[in-house]
């Protein structure tokens, strides 16, 4: 055994009077680390605990603490009349400068010391802005929705004797109440003939796609999606492997034709639909072509994934059934969420299909998401229950009404010479095609400047196109007419 | 065009009065449904509103209203002076035993009609009780967690003026205040050295080696469990398509030679720990053998998935700090959850690695589960703050120390004719290892008629094993006492 330890303790072992830490744990841990990182290494004789109280100026009964939780842990040993001694074999340490700072601190890793798979497909970052005025891909006002409402029910749930029941673990599927509110209210909204045993629960649109691709999608599969589509699909489509065709679509959709002559040629797998409204255009798929597509996808063996994102709000008449409503083959796959009619902040979204389907669905996300919120999903299978979502959706549709209006009327009026659009039927955003010699994303810049964010994921910017998907639910009447100023100012300054 | 409708439209339209859809909109969508399933073909005359009106007994204008729904969405068209025609084309039906089913009334099929990949992998059931009693494989009592605290911060949460922050869209690596608390708690409590750029929140400790295996397993990859190990782990890395490869665990946990001399001949891609305390054993991984598996991992370049899941109950030392703690050249992906610290349901929890790793980590869960509940680590970040958390977990370990104290003095003195077991120094768990002529199947079957649920996921039987994982976090005392003595009743009858 060598002689007792000389390096200076006290800098080692420096102490936090303000840490959460206890004092004693504090030198334990520490002492811990130097031994972990070859500092003190085995064999070395530690000081006594009365010396170490000196050294440290801290009460006996301290240091004894700290060697007693080194003890239980295993790095030392004390010998009756000998003395206690660093008993454990160090680390092996990295070599360079790490080396050095690991010597007296403790640093974590900068980077892994492993190579990892990563995705050149994944690489579109998400932004987040704290401007004071956004424009968004059709989010909803927060502020519309029943919060007060929810955390009623959510404290209702939480407090509840029985509790007990969303607070363990249950059906993968979802909170069976939650299940059986959801099938009686879709089908009531979007006329669909289903049971509870046809849905299971997900964590919104993206886990819907997520989990179903996984099931249907093989290395080399066509995936027929618009010419333009939702671009994180897209991701997850090639995420799965793959091929994604481009069919064109115009004021009714998808072109069925294309995909007609496109099944003539290539084994399709699966046709990506955002039926109402087609992302990112707002187009609605016209009821007829619903019906094409679905007899073609009988006819040539394809799944439709129905993306329903955007079924809530419909200005004038009924939004047209789902094709899940009419599909009597089994051959739709249909998804939705609460994002749009309540928060996207919620996550709270479903996926509609066969039992079958279902039954594998829940056995994949199993191994990924044991199983959502059961407390988020009774509050609010007891708000669908009372009515207060539906309630919300009416009163909201108004808003969202006037604030399309007020939007459109400014983009006819101040806009011009800039852009053309369509009035949207329905949803949260409105489509709009710009002159090509002003540069979007530098106008996209310049609004950030001035607190409005224009998120590049808005920019549609494709040979002749330059388009904007110019999401307008999140912001009040004031909000639309001053960010159409900022707008304007900055197009007008980029134009010339 | 042919003459008007003579199917018998009072039968198709049938109204439910009392159905929370209104009368006209029912009316639409069951024609709507005849429309697409080919009852009436395009160029049908439909009667006059006046004519519906008769015939269901509603008022003309909810005629009216009917028609010129089902106008809207485009599958009838009013001629002047002449009447209105069904215009749209219907859907190819099934054939057989469905189709006759379909002329008059909606069935959502029972079957897909495509095929998808089934994994058989994935076939272990998840079972749901509803039994009185119930041996979990180590949950916490649900009953004992600060549901009113939460409550209370959760409700604060929603009804906040700025509660748009939460509500929204924000960054996938999960609530920024949540990832500071999480840190500064990890850092205290678990020795780590982080920042909050290592830290990614998850919805559990499932999505966590769900999002790690998805970037580090390639098919054929080899990756080293302990013999026994966590099913849904295994489960989830052969989904990725590795290898599985089973080292011995001892009461010292898993076994470093073993690991070594693999190393020696096979390019190990994974090491997969859950060192405190192992599953299903309990054993904990000594601090000796961790720094023998880092040093093995930095020499032959293997990555540890350090599966923490239980490292908050520990009785008689404090626990043994993870791996993490000491990983100087970046080899760990650390894992853990609030699941035992407040509930399962609660699905909160993280991953800690590298920051090139979160990077990666994050692009892939944005594909999969857009972001986090926001509200709930707001409140989450809330309690640990205030140390509700800790201070929760301080009283909870008393209680729990008492419980395992209870379950092993009655298995000492009502079982020793039947099983052993060993003490477990932390955890909600203890392992029984059982004489071989008890069949724990039947036992398990028993039990269930006596409203005791002893599911069969904690039964081992292997070979020579024939063991049970019995959790007791979730029974308080007087529970242990009467699901042992059902336990005792059961088991006597199914020796002799």
């Amino acid at each position: 055994m060598s002689s007792p330890v000389e390096i200076p303790l006290k800098n080692i072992l420096a102490i936090d009077r303000f840490s959460e830490t206890p004092v004693y744990m504090q030198i334990a841990r520490k002492m811990i680390n130097t031994i972990q990182h070859g500092v003190l290494v085995p064999g070395v004789k530690l000081p006594g605990t009365r010396a170490l109280a000196e050294i440290l100026q801290i009460h006996r009964k301290t240091a004894v603490a700290a060697y007693t939780e080194i003890d239980a842990q295993g790095w030392i040993e004390t010998i009756p009349n000998k003395g206690t001694f660093v008993t454990m074999k160090s680390l092996v340490m990295p070599s360079g400068p790490l080396r050095q700072k690991l010597d007296y601190t403790a640093v974590y890793p900068e980077k892994t010391g492993f190579t990892f798979r990563q995705s050149m497909l994944l690489d579109r970052s998400v932004s987040v802005s704290k401007a004071e005025l956004e424009f968004t891909d059709g989010l909803p006002d927060v502020r519309l929705a029943p919060m007060d409402k929810l955390s009623k029910a959510y404290s209702s749930v939480l407090k509840r004797k029985n509790n007990n029941r969303y607070l363990g673990y249950s059906h993968v599927e979802g909170n069976e109440y939650f299940r059986e509110q959801l099938t009686s209210y879709l089908n009531n909204t979007r006329g669909l003939h289903i049971g509870k045993e046809n849905i299971m629960t997900t964590r919104g649109i993206q886990m819907g796609i997520y989990l179903a691709s996984m099931l249907l999608i093989e290395p080399g599969d066509h995936v027929v999606v618009g010419d333009l589509s939702y671009y994180v699909a897209n991701m997850i489509f090639q995420q799965a492997g793959a091929n994604i065709r481009s069919v064109p679509v115009d004021d009714q959709g998808i072109s069925v034709e294309a995909v007609r002559s496109l099944c003539a040629t290539t084994r399709i797998r699966m046709l990506y639909l955002t039926p109402h409204h087609h992302y990112p255009t707002t187009v609605t798929l016209s009821a007829e072509r619903r019906i094409e597509l679905l007899n073609l996808s009988v006819q040539y063996g394809f799944v439709i994934l129905e993306d329903d994102y955007d079924y809530d709000f419909h200005y004038h008449s009924s939004p047209v059934l789902p094709l899940a409503s009419a599909d009597a083959s089994g051959m739709v796959v249909y998804i939705g969420s609460f994002c749009k009619a309540l928060a996207p902040g919620l996550r709270s979204g479903y996926i509609v299909a066969p039992q079958n389907f279902i039954a594998e669905l829940a056995k994949l996300r199993r191994i990924i998401d044991r199983q959502g919120d059961l407390m988020m999903e009774q509050a609010l299978g007891e708000l669908l229950n009372e009515g207060e979502i539906q309630r919300h959706l009416k009163k909201a549709q108004k808003i969202y009404q006037e604030r399309r209006d007020l939007l459109c009327g400014l983009l006819k009026s101040e806009f011009k010479n800039y852009c053309t659009y369509t009035v949207p039927p329905g949803g949260l955003a409105v489509w709009t095609e710009w002159e090509t010699d002003i540069n979007l994303l530098k106008v996209s810049k310049e609004c950030l400047k001035k607190d409005l964010y224009l998120p590049q994921t808005l920019l549609f910017q494709t040979g002749k196109l330059s388009a904007v998907r110019m999401g307008f639910g999140n912001l009040n009447e004031s909000e639309i007419g001053k960010s159409l100023g900022i707008l304007k100012q900055v197009v007008e300054m980029n134009k010339k």
